[in-house]
């Protein structure tokens, strides 16, 4: 890439950046356009443009705003799992800005007085040397072998790796109290008074499951068991759940309609009517109001049946139990319960919103087996996903469609059409498959028989992460360097190894662009939510008549770490990798998590709903990769001096061993107080005498729920066979 | 090694096993030997020749009794430890009788009816076939290349794995079983009432170590915590304790003595006396009874001052926390308490006779930085003991010797002597250090911090199979190859492969002859006690006096795990690998383990008391050790069969991957209930109320131990700054 077409891309991106955040300033300041631009502010109740400080209306002043908004407030908007995020971010940034500061004014200047690449020995490759472009001429590829010149970008391998350690120990430290704060506050959160049993076994044929669950825990924790509730297979239940709340939303809607006719036509308004038949086109016409509350009549005992079936006869091997204090609790998750391992599993509950039932009764063999396969397709698609993809757009060449689908003959006749069809075939099987994986990514973690939706969030998140190493980043560098290699090793064999080291250097312009493009295109977008707006309007306009309906149009979604993430640490690996290699990474590195850190806080106070609380169990994971990040950077490194003939390039082997150190330090230190709770903590007193009834009812699946919370003794009675009751609490 | 001396050493030690054998029905029958060959039946307070079935003077009797007894009497005579080792040797002895059963009769024909040892081929070694003992031509060698017999050898592989899958799967269960019953036994044991906390933090100022753990446990189990007990640094304490003891010992020897000698010389007798300087050789003379009485009435305030100024003064960073109930014990011990890893770390506390108590208060930093030097220093002797030794026994030729010990000259000038001494210098380096070896392992363990003397016995134990297994099996094996693989290589290049084939079934001899000796003298003399019986009755004669010192004199010891299990392992790694190759081992195998089981049990019931009980946490250690033994084989049998040029032996390659399969299996279905104690075992009821006074007592100190019971809560009080107690149980 010459310099031209980086600084015209370069441009380009930064055009359309400002013009994203001026159509971000210009429409987030319509009272019109408040769902989309401040979801999470309105449905916590709180007025957009008041009680915020002045300002807000003015295009910057998201920015003020984003930038001063203290952790508390981000943790209230957005929980501490956002928090944490925005930790990571600013932990990376913080890295990146203490690196800069010494390495741009120590290497740029000596890799530009430096002349490798004028050199007899550099021409040998055929190049002449207006071939290299400025940023070439910063990198250590301009440094000549063996050259004095090479300590000081050793050192800087230290120095960063120095700081990245101080950072992420800090951060983990920060990231730590955050924790525990949270797990410690006084507000009553009903899965810190449970918890999670599995792998029960197969209880005497004279008792239910229920049953058996109940005298096993009131056995072993006599003063403490609550009560138990066995999780059942309600799937028939949900169904008529479902289908009852569809003609509830069916009824309003219709009334709106009919409220509005009303208004509009004649006084008596017409009825809003539906056919019966397939997706209301054919069938019976009839009265949507009256037809639908009809069938609610119907379904109503017909549900009330169904619980009370699944309720006695649908039990699972699974079961989520309650205890009276967080304490007992905490305990109880951390115990070793029986004797063989197979049975009676315990673990802490995790939220209500986050369970994953139908992974609950999961069999521990069950679990074990699917996680061995999941992991082993994982491996699959992160080598060779390439094969499909090629195989399928060899298959869906341009003559076969036209033989297959004669009606696009007309189209692909033409050849203009033709030629762009034939170019972009294999890139669109590529580019549906790169936007299809995370869906599967995660559709396969949730396979394994996780029990909750963040932990499938994290496993999806690690499986991405090697996928996004292994194929961007190494596949590129890699075969970026193989092309080059093969044309030098054909022109001049001996040149291979001088080339080598220039390589790297040479693929920085490419990554370089790539972060650019990535912050500046990619944060317009997050920001202006463009997409979203549409979507809403449109919606808005022509489908929606009830609140509710309005409500669900606008409805922001969380921040879907399980791409993020990932995404963030290619950027993290690409940067430290060049950062010493072509140290004018480092300010575009600075700007993506800078932009990353303010947009996203920006998004978390304003835009994204949390959809689970996971209390910062992201953080290990982060941590963890942030060091393979390094580690990788360190290896490349080694490699890379190594080919300058610098042989001094061996005092970077310990850095690899004071980073495994440093991971290994950091997992024993910190990691328990993720895995498990510390009692200490869960003692801490609560604000209230916690309502062991609602906590019960938290865990009560929507299509169980009784209709009065009253009703719940008999909700519990109804898994027992025995009429012995838990005694109240 | 030929036939003939084969055999010779064979019958030598067969010989030597019957006369050791003899030796013990003749002197075991004698009631003036009994405290040597039934320690543990006296101490238990029975008759060692009443109530155990008739026949017990006959010769014979001893082996229908060890055969007999069910495991509850093992159990109740060394227990559960003792009935772990019994059921890893019957294990062993199971594995070697159900790979016997099938592989002698199958492989023996079909190696003998072949002829590689007479081909051409063969002959290109430079031996001619009168070389070949009757061992060698029954074994794999004498297989021909690519012979379709290989077949049956390489099922044989099969057969022998899955039969130790099959066994080992039983006896961790069976081992499980046992452990889960000794667990929820009714008796009161303190260990289970009790938690030891290490890594206590600095308390503040105005605060002992005493108030911070009462104030933090009773914060965090406001129910269940019964009392503390913070570890002192009673190295003070302890030696006026030991010098008051060691007067008490001198007044009752000169007692004793002074009843003599009334009875033998005259009716006023003679008190005995002596000197108080240096050995008792010079000084004023005394009357020992008047002066240690006196010493005795001085120490005795000085001991209580020292008590008090220990329990005040010295407390140390750890502390044993006592619990109401078992089941909180055991849930505390399992349940993370800091938030900060290095604080406050629980877990399960040992039992009060074997607890290191110097250890426990090395903070963790302290613990994991000596266990690396540790694991380094013990790395270093495994790979590199030899260095040392040669390098010592260079230096410590005769010449030396004559010139640094000139008195030797007359005996080192004798031609005789100095050839013996020139030829075994280096070997006695080498038996010195070897006889040294568990004790410095047992050293080296400890010094790891480890907090119990059954844990530091495991860890020795592991060291030591590491020590034996790759200096003893490899190393033979490797160098026996390697001396004749460098002759060969020298007289003809390309038979080395050959010839590696053949070395291995070589070696077979030497370790046939090698279990054979171990089992016969080892066991002989282990059987016959003579060496504790002459050091008994020596000391009997001279030395004791009074019942305590005859009763010391006897004192049995317990059964030395940590040299036992690793030799056994040693026996059974050599026997598994060459079983498919030799097959003619496995009788001695067989025999080895089958009379260690006898001579052990017999032992285990009559002789050995045990001084701990660890409830058979060593099983874990030996199933995965037999498992490393069984993939050791499993990997030499794919290069021994390679080697004989049949590649049908890639079919070998799943079983190493079924065995790690097998491993992970068995760890996570058995091993958690090993590393914890479960809740459900705890749960059972016991037998009486706790006793929880007498509980706290047993973890005191002997020397800090109050005179009476009654003074433990003054104990407890005097270690606290503030006056507020615990409310007693």
């Amino acid at each position: 890439m010459d310099i031209a077409s980086f600084v015209t891309s370069l441009l380009t991106s930064f055009v359309i950046f400002v013009v994203l955040v001026l159509v971000f300033a210009w429409l987030s300041r319509r009272p019109g356009n408040a769902p989309v631009y401040y979801p999470s502010v309105l449905l916590r109740g709180l007025d957009p443009w008041e009680g915020r400080g002045k300002g807000t209306r003015s295009p910057v002043g998201w920015v003020r705003q984003a930038f001063s908004a203290p952790e508390a407030d981000v943790i209230a908007a957005g929980g501490v799992d956002a928090a944490v995020y925005l930790v990571f971010l600013s932990s990376v940034l913080a890295i990146l800005v203490l690196s800069g500061i010494v390495l741009l004014p120590v290497l740029l200047p000596l890799a530009a007085t430096d002349h490798a690449l004028e050199d007899p020995s550099g021409s040998r490759n055929g190049s002449t040397s207006q071939n290299f472009t400025v940023i070439e001429r910063l990198a250590l590829g301009n440094v000549q072998k063996k050259s004095m010149r090479l300590w000081a970008f050793i050192l800087s391998v230290y120095w960063v790796s120095f700081v990245t350690y101080f950072v992420l120990w800090k951060s983990y430290k920060h990231v730590s109290n955050l924790r525990a704060a949270a797990r410690s506050s006084s507000d009553v959160k009903p899965e810190e008074f449970a918890v999670l049993v599995r792998d029960i076994p197969v209880p005497p044929p004279d008792q239910t499951i229920k049953d058996s669950v109940d005298s096993y825990f009131r056995a072993l924790h006599p003063d403490t068991f609550y009560k138990s509730m066995v999780v059942t297979d309600n799937k028939e239940a949900d169904k008529i759940f479902q289908e009852i709340e569809g003609h509830k939303q069916k009824i309003a809607h219709a009334e709106a309609v009919y409220a509005e006719s009303k208004k509009a036509n004649k006084p008596e308004g017409s009825k809003p009517t539906h056919r019966t038949g397939f997706l209301g086109l054919i069938g019976k016409k009839v009265d949507t109001i009256e037809y639908c509350n009809e069938k609610i009549k119907e379904l109503l005992p017909k549900l009330e049946d169904e619980q009370k079936n699944t309720l006695q006869e649908k039990q699972q091997r699974a079961a989520i139990i309650f205890f009276n204090s967080r304490a007992a609790a905490t305990s109880a998750s951390q115990t070793l319960h029986a004797q063989l391992f197979d049975k009676w599993t315990v673990t802490e509950a995790p939220e209500p919103r986050e369970i994953i039932w139908p992974n609950l009764p999961r069999k521990i063999y069950d679990r074990q087996i699917r996680q061995s396969v999941v992991y082993f397709i994982v491996f699959l698609t992160v080598f060779f996903y390439t094969i499909p993809i090629t195989a399928i757009s060899a298959v869906t060449t341009l003559e076969k469609l036209r033989e297959k689908l004669p009606f696009l003959k007309v189209v692909v006749d033409q050849p203009a059409i033709k030629t762009v069809l034939q170019a972009y075939l294999p890139q669109l099987a590529l580019i549906v498959f790169l936007a299809l994986l995370p869906a599967l990514l995660l559709f396969l973690s949730k396979s394994e028989g996780i029990p909750s939706q963040s932990h499938v969030v994290r496993a999806a998140s690690g499986k991405y992460f090697y996928f996004i190493i292994f194929n961007v980043f190494i596949g590129f560098t890699i075969s970026s360097s193989l092309f080059s290699a093969l044309k030098t090793i054909i022109n001049n064999p001996p040149g291979i190894i001088s080339m080598l080291a220039n390589s790297l250097p040479g693929s920085a312009t490419f990554f370089l662009t790539f972060v650019a493009l990535k912050f500046f295109v990619g944060y317009g977008l997050e920001l202006s939510r463009l997409v979203p707006l549409i979507i809403f309007h449109l919606k808005k306009k022509y489908l929606c008549k009830t609140e509710d309906e309005v409500r669900a149009a606008w409805a922001p979604g969380d921040l879907g770490y399980n791409t993020r993430v990932p995404n963030d640490m290619l950027v993290v690996t690409i940067v430290l990798c060049y950062s010493v290699i072509a140290p004018l990474i480092i300010p575009f590195g600075v700007a993506y998590f800078a932009l990353g850190w303010l947009i996203a806080k920006n998004q978390v106070l304003r835009v994204y709903v949390p959809s689970y609380e996971s209390n910062g169990r992201m953080w290990p994971h982060m941590h963890t990769r942030v060091i393979a990040a390094l580690m990788i950077y360190q290896a490349t490194m080694i490699g890379v001096i190594i080919l300058k003939l610098f042989y001094y390039s061996t005092i970077l082997f310990p850095l690899l061993a004071i980073s495994l150190i440093f991971a290994y330090t950091c997992h024993t230190r910190f990691y328990p107080a993720f895995a498990k709770t510390p009692l200490e903590v869960a003692c801490q007193g609560l604000k209230e005498t916690p309502n062991m009834g609602a906590i019960y009812t938290a865990y009560i699946p929507p299509c169980l729920k009784p209709e009065k919370l009253e009703d719940v003794d008999i909700f519990e009675d109804a898994q027992s066979r025995t009429t012995s009751r838990a005694p109240s609490f």
